[in-house]
């Protein structure tokens, strides 16, 4: 590459270099790097006055099965120690990594050893890549040199550009690491002695020691690799892959959602499909194909939804005659049938619910469960003859929504119902389920209820006759709602209660709730304590618990301590030889790591306890912070600054709907940028909650907006969104 | 239209006319049109010596709510008494029908009264119409007059020209309706008569009577329309839209799955769903978009699909770089993960399921259940360490399908093994459970589980080194099997135990297994009947059966027994005044007529065991007609008989290929075209039966291939298929 196509490249990504020069060629090594560059002609006119080397490294595995080997690219100061990349690669899962050569490198990033850098990077290449970046060089606002993808040109950048510029190109942003690895290296030293010091599963019988725990905990900051509160959303991903919940997909926006997540959602599906049978709805499978005449018929509907529509214009060689749309939510796709099947009043109330998947070609950086091309969800449509049910009907639904976050995932949110800037395109209102995210002091739309009114029955002709019209003719239109949840309570539940150990999972839908761990055993008290915890393990699905006996031979107890940790089983009971002669077990809690003693002869009766006062315990934790984090604000300058305190801010609002344009505008223009994945740094209506009576009662004509001192209505959540 | 345009669409569709004549303008008047025949210039040279005049009749509903109304078109002989289109439209839910005037006509046909006919239709004027063809054109040799789309030609076609033209414009087999009016008007004049004479609900009280079950019989049939040993195809669709399992849709290929069917996909779902489990299968949901690389990977799997793959191109107005393809099946999609996720031995065995939909863009006409674009199924994938291993698993797999089929569906099927030209596309052997429908003597295959032996492990590199190897980097390539079930299950199960009145559900897939109608109520007894049919629907409930006590006033008993009949319901209770004094009802079976008196007291008992009993007996009188026409044939000359008696020949086989093209070809060459929506009428293999014991031993050597004379290697199940 020219040093031109280099720095064309920085522009696109809007990166100012401190400056670029072209010189002699160049080796791997420092010094000739130094020496070309002091002897280049334009040294001193193009050159920052103070710049620090980098060095670019290729390792690739030891006996790659095929040409489709991933290579790792470690970008670093000259001067760090990158030995600890071996155990966060091993982490990846990357192992035998040995220095590529010169044909190997070539043939990946079309250039040699001498020449490579992160500047021969481009989208699809950092795509078959890891990139490790040194987080001294990422976080630092010094200037480094980096060889201008040529042995023959260097650009000047400062630390924090080079991370800027591939992030920027890691449009999955699941190719790019910053490692720390001096960090990385002492925590392995720590882990060493640790380990040397921690029984294997043939030494003598020792129950787990204070310097074990030390070491797990350890060992899971490095698996995790980032801290919740430092990098959330590399920390989120990381969780999600760790814990076996997600793998990333070879199509942008889409994952596989592995057993760990999936039984998740099935205890969803069981619980809410059974409530809503209660209520009269009925299960029917929809195509997911829409032409392209019915889905534009709503005009509001279809502009909301437009421009992530997928379409299908080809099958097998054959053009087809008009293209052929993926449903992005099934409004438009039901309708028409709904008008043909609805033909006296005796055919209300209809009740249909569809348990698929739907596509929403999303341009914005996706997020695995909160933001995907393609989610699985619920959406129920029904349609009433009068108003009234339709009403009642949206609130149950939401209670239901309520319930599955509040009951099943232990996430607290806060019902209420969408501006009208929010609500849904084409309905008449929109009721939510509102969460929070800590972490970041976002709030999420957990899940929603619409009531559509009449404006889909209109367009799509879903009337009958008036039973009671005295002139004949008279026509009535349907009352219709509709409702969906989708697999973003997972992403949320992960958001809510995951910790630098990885996943915490509320018992309920855990699909593992207690697992057993033999613990000191030596061949000759292996099968002893084995069997043992397999009766354990028997009794207590005996009284409906999700138990498992870990009995792998080749993991030692302090690894399978730490996979099911970050897999966040609840509740994890150690069983050794001594535990056994005192019928006793070991009992570990997930979510607040207490220990204590457990009298095997109890378990069945005081396991469901505890897993019970876990849930409860979770629910608790997670609906105090959010309380706190619900924060009045009557004074517009207290605002940006509640926001930033990653808050909500509930104010007296008038619900007019250019002050939301404004207040977001305002706050957006005013907010330090948190989180450069999240959608936007302007606040912007959340809900306004149905239950008023936390905030004082507001006086007509007298409380006014802090946003436009217009006359308030109604208590009203504002703040940054996912 | 011109006469040129109009004989050149007949020529497209290979319609022979038995003759041409320009005219001068008629009217609808025959004397008019008769007239101008006669006066045409070339009447002598162009015109059979013998023909009919037709008529052409447009209807349109009296007020129709939009431009959207559905025409009716009656394509008749000119003397033919349509009056009773009417009741076939009122089943077809179009009510208030009037003659359609010239604006509207031309509207939907371009064309007016006088030159509207069966040659104004094309693909898509056929698909916004209903239309109704005389039998007594469709099945006839006698040449008809027919106006050229035009009042100035005609065109002479044959009957069964007419009909195969229509056909071929009606691509979604749903448009075009064959009438026999003297019937309908017959059935609709016994109908009425039956009618009359029966108690209308607020009348005195009354046991249902012989007259009434006469009545109701006849209703059906008209409900249904067509035979079910007449018009198969017909049959199916009717009975499939009547009982409310089904809707077309606007997009060709796909169908609604209204709850009726659905709850049944639902049962199947949950038993199979706890047996995988139980076998340690997972559930997990891979994405439903496919990049074209990975999915071109297996060569002769991809031929296998390519040309029924549906390509996304676009999304919203941006077109994607690539085209991604949706999923005909998952292999490709999952495969590349189950290399990443299996490193070592010890992540064998992986078994992953899910339930999703898949998309296979058939040209060839759909089928309801049978031949969809998108259709809802399971598909297992999972990878052993050893070909045992998957060997005992596919034959797991298929064993649970066979028990879906025969133990919840009632259906018998044939496990074994298909041959290599039947075989899944890159698999190493398929094994099937093979079904029969006996109407049209087809076999169709129920279930499939493929062993993928190490074929797509290569591909994908799903290998582990070699635990036990001596010399290092051996590696062992993965067993794989996958295996699916789909939908089409519910399909065989309507062709196979329907009859003339409908559906007809074995108990334990019925959503509803038995229905309670209060019968003979007057104003005075109608509360305490409705309290009696709503507490035996109670009672059962406690029980754990499915009732439903249908207390809708709006209906007469009479059109409730047609419903549930229609709606396949195994059991009816009746209950009346009189049975109430007695504490008794009257029980009726849907599958084979039989009515009883039952007592309430036992209803609780006796109910349940009735139900497994109509359960074993729809699966013995099923079995006993598989049984019988699974005909042991060892000479050539008794093949194509058997086929023509709607039976499935069951020969030594030589298992060459080259010998099963040739059985295809020679048995297609001979074969009378029995239903002409299936797709070919030559016999291909079905299975191999696993149980060769119900036919004499082969002797090797001795034992010869009726078809190729060849040594005859197992017993193997030839016919013409679905």
């Amino acid at each position: 590459m020219t040093l031109e196509a280099v720095l064309s490249a920085l522009a696109a990504c809007k990166v100012e270099p401190k400056g670029s020069l072209a010189h002699d060629a160049t080796t791997i090594d420092p010094a000739s790097w130094t020496s070309a560059l002091e002897r280049a002609p334009s040294h001193d006119a193009s050159t920052p006055s103070a710049y620090k080397l980098t060095k670019t490294l290729v390792f690739k595995p030891g006996k790659p099965k095929t040409d489709e080997w991933t290579p790792v690219m470690v970008i670093a100061r000259e001067e760090t120690n990158t030995r600890a990349l071996k155990t966060f690669c091993g982490q990846l899962g990357l192992s035998d990594l040995r220095l590529a050569d010169d044909k190997h490198i070539e043939g990946k990033y079309g250039a040699q050893k001498n020449s490579v850098s992160a500047l021969s990077l481009n989208e699809d290449r950092i795509n078959i890549s890891v990139v490790v970046l040194d987080s001294t060089i990422a976080s630092s606002d010094e200037i480094f040199a980096v060889k201008a993808a040529s042995s023959e040109g260097t650009v000047f950048l400062a630390g924090r550009d080079i991370h800027a510029y591939l992030q920027s190109l890691d449009k999955s942003s699941q190719k790019l690491h910053v490692v720390d690895f001096a960090k990385l290296a002492e925590e392995e030293a720590a882990s060493a002695a640790a380990s040397s010091s921690h029984p294997a599963p043939i030494a003598k019988a020792a129950a787990p020691t204070k310097k074990t725990d030390a070491r797990i905990e350890d060992a899971h900051q490095l698996a995790i690799g980032v801290k919740k509160e430092v990098d959330f959303s590399t920390w989120y991903t990381n969780v999600l892959v760790k814990s076996e919940m997600l793998d990333y997909y070879n199509v942008s926006g889409c994952y596989i959602l592995k057993p760990w997540s999936y039984s998740i959602w099935e205890t969803i599906q069981r619980w809410f499909d059974n409530e809503i049978k209660e209520l009269g709805v009925e299960n029917s499978y929809f195509p997911m194909f829409v032409s392209s005449k019915v889905l534009e018929r709503e005009k509001d509907h279809i502009e909301g939804f437009a421009p992530e529509v997928a379409w299908v214009t080809r099958a097998g060689s054959s053009e087809l005659e008009e293209p052929i749309a993926i449903r992005p939510t099934s409004e438009t796709v039901m309708y028409p049938y709904y008008a043909k099947w609805i033909q006296s009043h005796r055919d209300f109330p209809l009740k249909l619910n569809q348990w698929n998947s739907v596509v929403r070609w999303e341009f914005k950086t996706p997020q695995p469960f909160l933001r995907t091309r393609e989610f699985l969800w619920q959406e129920g449509h029904t349609a009433f003859l009068t108003k009234d049910e339709a009403d009642v009907e949206v609130r149950q639904i939401l209670d239901l929504y309520r319930r599955v976050y509040e009951e099943l995932l232990a996430v607290p949110v806060v019902p209420g119902i969408k501006s009208e800037k929010e609500k849904f395109a084409g309905g008449l209102y929109t009721t939510t389920v509102e969460g929070f995210i800590p972490t970041t002091g976002r709030g999420i739309q957990g899940a929603t209820s619409h009531c559509l009114g009449q404006n889909f029955s209109k367009m799509f002709d879903i009337s009958v006759e008036d039973p009671n019209a005295t002139a004949k003719g008279e026509r009535l239109y349907a009352w219709q709602n509709s409702w969906g949840l989708s697999t973003r309570t997972i992403g949320v539940m992960v958001m809510v209660h995951g910790d630098n150990q990885g996943l915490v999972l509320p018992p309920r839908v855990a699909n593992i709730q207690v697992v057993i761990v033999p613990c000191g055993v030596n061949e000759k008290t292996r099968q002893k304590v084995y069997d043992a915890c397999d009766e354990v393990a028997k009794q207590l699905k005996k009284v409906g618990i999700r138990a498992k006996a870990d009995l792998r031979d080749t993991y030692l107890p302090g690894w399978k301590f730490n996979y099911w940790e970050q897999k966040g089983v609840p509740v994890r009971l150690e069983i050794g030889p001594k535990d056994i002669e005192k019928k006793q077990a070991i009992v570990a809690r997930r979510d607040n790591s207490e220990k204590s003693t457990i009298s095997v002869e109890n378990l069945k009766s005081d396991i469901p306890s505890l897993l019970e006062r876990i849930q409860a315990d979770m629910f608790t934790r997670a609906k105090e912070v959010f309380d706190q984090r619900l924060i009045e604000v009557t004074k517009w300058e207290d605002v940006v600054p509640t926001l930033d305190n990653k808050c909500v801010a509930v104010i007296p609002w008038c619900e007019v709907e250019a002050c939301e344009d404004d207040i977001k505008e305002r706050s957006g223009r005013s907010a330090e940028q948190t989180d450069e994945r999240a959608p936007s740094a302007g606040a912007k209506s959340l809900a306004i909650p149905f239950d008023q009576s936390r905030w004082p009662a507001i006086e007509p004509g007298k409380t006014k907006c802090p946003a436009c001192g217009g006359d308030a209505k109604r208590w009203t959540m504002f703040g940054r969104s996912y």
